[in-house]
């Protein structure tokens, strides 16, 4: 193993970057961690232990065994998740939306899934709101393709939907000063209006259903830790407007094609996109950065290190289903059995079964699209 | 004439106090002096001059004349002005919707009537979004009793309408920095962030009739001068979105019946309510402050001070249509010829009049709200 300096981490909901430390993350975010205990229970009520929580995809949670046990005693429980439109929707992106699915099923929950297209129009020099209003609905189609129930998920754009939103948004945003949300997401004074009011925005979401239900539902957010301030300015003002602090669940990042960081958007190449032709995300990853040795003959010698591997990675978090298949492909890179071109081949086959089986659930999910929208 | 020390003049959006000073006020704000020419046009399209160009109601303006020109021009052009629900609406409200009406009509205009019911609920301590939206309702009766055109009236309230408005407040948000709205608005960093966001709420309807028309709209707003914190940040970035800039008329405030300051909804005393039944608005005609002497000799030697009577106020701005019967007004006060007693007696039956009549109009704008409201 190396011992090359660490890239300084920084975790914004606008920036993810350098060496990911999640102990540290835990420690800085305040947040409580995973315990066995509840990967159990959410075992237990889905009737399976999804991949996600074999692989600890889940690190940390703030209430979600409160949000279980609200379940437990007969209570409605419900979801919430989103998505800044601002390109197209990557590998990365679909962790947390089958975690939702599971979810969904598990505990009979409705979901609220937020397109953040006003955020992004904000946030971004180079959108117009048409940009993010139309990538709005071509990323839906992604959320749709990943199998959740019509019945029970409401897809809304803040822009569109805000007829539904806005008096929630505004009875948050009298509980926030400014002061505070400088604090929170380090806004400074030339930042624009429309960004410093956003994360009444993205808060209100956490109230959503309590309000179209009339009563106090319990909200579970399955999302990355990147998105926990807001969550932790939510946590702080619920109770005074007269709702359950909203719970979290913290997934890992699914880290890049290239070395380091998580999979992104802002570099194309180091992100499979599910809009990507099947054949050119399989040449994505036979180009990816990998654990793998200077020379073969090192490799076969020293073997292969799946610790700092993508490709490994992408077999971990998404690609390889089977727990003793896993195992195996680590022992075998570890002892030098399997190279690094052989691993990438395969795991390029899997993508592209993957890619051309979500495409056409994709392009299926047209025309189903109206019955996910929030009505 | 008593050389009693001014109070310090204070005009912004949220306060008006003190001794007015228009002519500061006009160098403080950069606006342009009203014209005989901007007056008389007005009249010539209108076929009549109205009691407030005659009186000079309307002190200062930015870019009327252009407004002016472009419906000579053959083009369409549009009105805005609002009200911020926060109680009910007394008679210095009423000043600028007839003004409104006689510019509805002069000038074949629509009328983008916004309630403003979100900066209230953002401001107000006491008020619940709930309240600011019954009173929103409350307060379109008082506008559709200043008798405007359903056709050509166009009444929202930011939060019962977002969906209408939203976008274009985006579009102004994106342009507009903290740093800006702080200089402008005098914002510290503990006012909530919905308040922060709330000007480009109000800048939007500024766009609102080209939006809806689809190609550029010339917009005046009539409107009291301390609103214009607001159209100066909207003039700044109006052509930034590609729209003209607002143009502006500005009135004076009517003053209120107590001494000093503008009619306020947050003296009850000091304002006459539409809602007041007229007989106890009469009343509070009685206990006007006025500019009588101490006593009746004194009143008969010296005569009375109409120039700073808040009851000749009420003849000259609402009261007294014609002109030669306020000049013998006037006169007589200052002659002693007539006692404060009895000119108050015979405003007190005006507004007595009034009031029956306006209220029986507000009655039946209940069943008309409808066609008045923004689709």
């Amino acid at each position: 193993m190396t011992d090359e300096p660490k890239k300084e981490m920084v975790v914004t909901p606008w920036e993810v970057s350098g060496d990911i430390d999640y102990d540290k993350l835990i420690d800085q975010f305040g947040v409580q961690r995973m315990t066995k205990e509840i990967e159990e229970k959410i075992a237990k009520h889905a009737g399976f232990k999804h991949l996600q929580l074999r692989r600890g995809v889940y690190l940390s949670h703030r209430d979600t065994d409160w949000w279980i046990k609200e379940y437990e005693k007969g209570n409605k429980v419900g979801l919430y998740t989103g998505r800044g439109p601002s390109g197209h929707v990557h590998l990365g992106h679909l962790l947390p939306w089958f975690f939702c699915k599971y979810l969904q099923e598990a505990f009979d929950a409705d979901l609220y899934f937020q397109m953040t297209d006003d955020e992004k129009f904000l946030q971004r020099d180079d959108l117009t709101l048409e940009e993010t209003i139309a990538l709005t609905y071509e990323n839906a189609l992604d959320v749709i393709a990943c199998g959740l129930d019509p019945e029970k998920t409401h897809i809304f754009s803040d822009t569109e939907h805000i007829g539904h939103l806005y008096k929630i948004a505004l009875n948050v945003s009298k509980k926030v000063t400014y002061n505070t949300a400088k604090a929170i997401f380090g806004f400074n004074d030339s930042n624009n209006i429309g960004i410093v009011w956003y994360p009444a925005m993205q808060a209100m979401t956490c109230f959503l259903e309590s309000e179209r239900e009339g009563k106090n539902t319990p909200c579970l957010i399955p999302a990355a830790i990147d998105q926990d301030p807001y969550w932790r300015m939510t946590r702080d003002i619920a109770e005074k407007l007269g709702y359950y602090k909203p719970a979290q669940i913290h997934a890992k990042f699914l880290p890049g094609l290239a070395e380091g960081g998580k999979m992104s958007s802002s570099q194309p190449d180091s992100a499979i996109f599910t809009t990507d032709p099947p054949k050119k995300a399989g040449k994505k990853v036979m180009k990816a950065f990998t654990g793998g040795r200077d020379t073969v003959e090192e490799q076969c010698e020293l073997g292969g290190r799946p610790e700092i591997c993508n490709v490994y990675a992408y077999y971990y978090f998404m690609f390889e289903e089977n727990d003793a298949a896993l195992v195996e492909r680590e022992m075998k890179c570890k002892n030098g059995e399997i190279l690094c071109g052989e691993c990438k081949k395969t795991l390029a086959k899997r993508v592209e079964v993957f890619l051309t089986d979500f495409q056409k659930k994709r392009e299926e999910a047209r025309e189903v699209l109206d019955q996910y929208l929030l009505k």
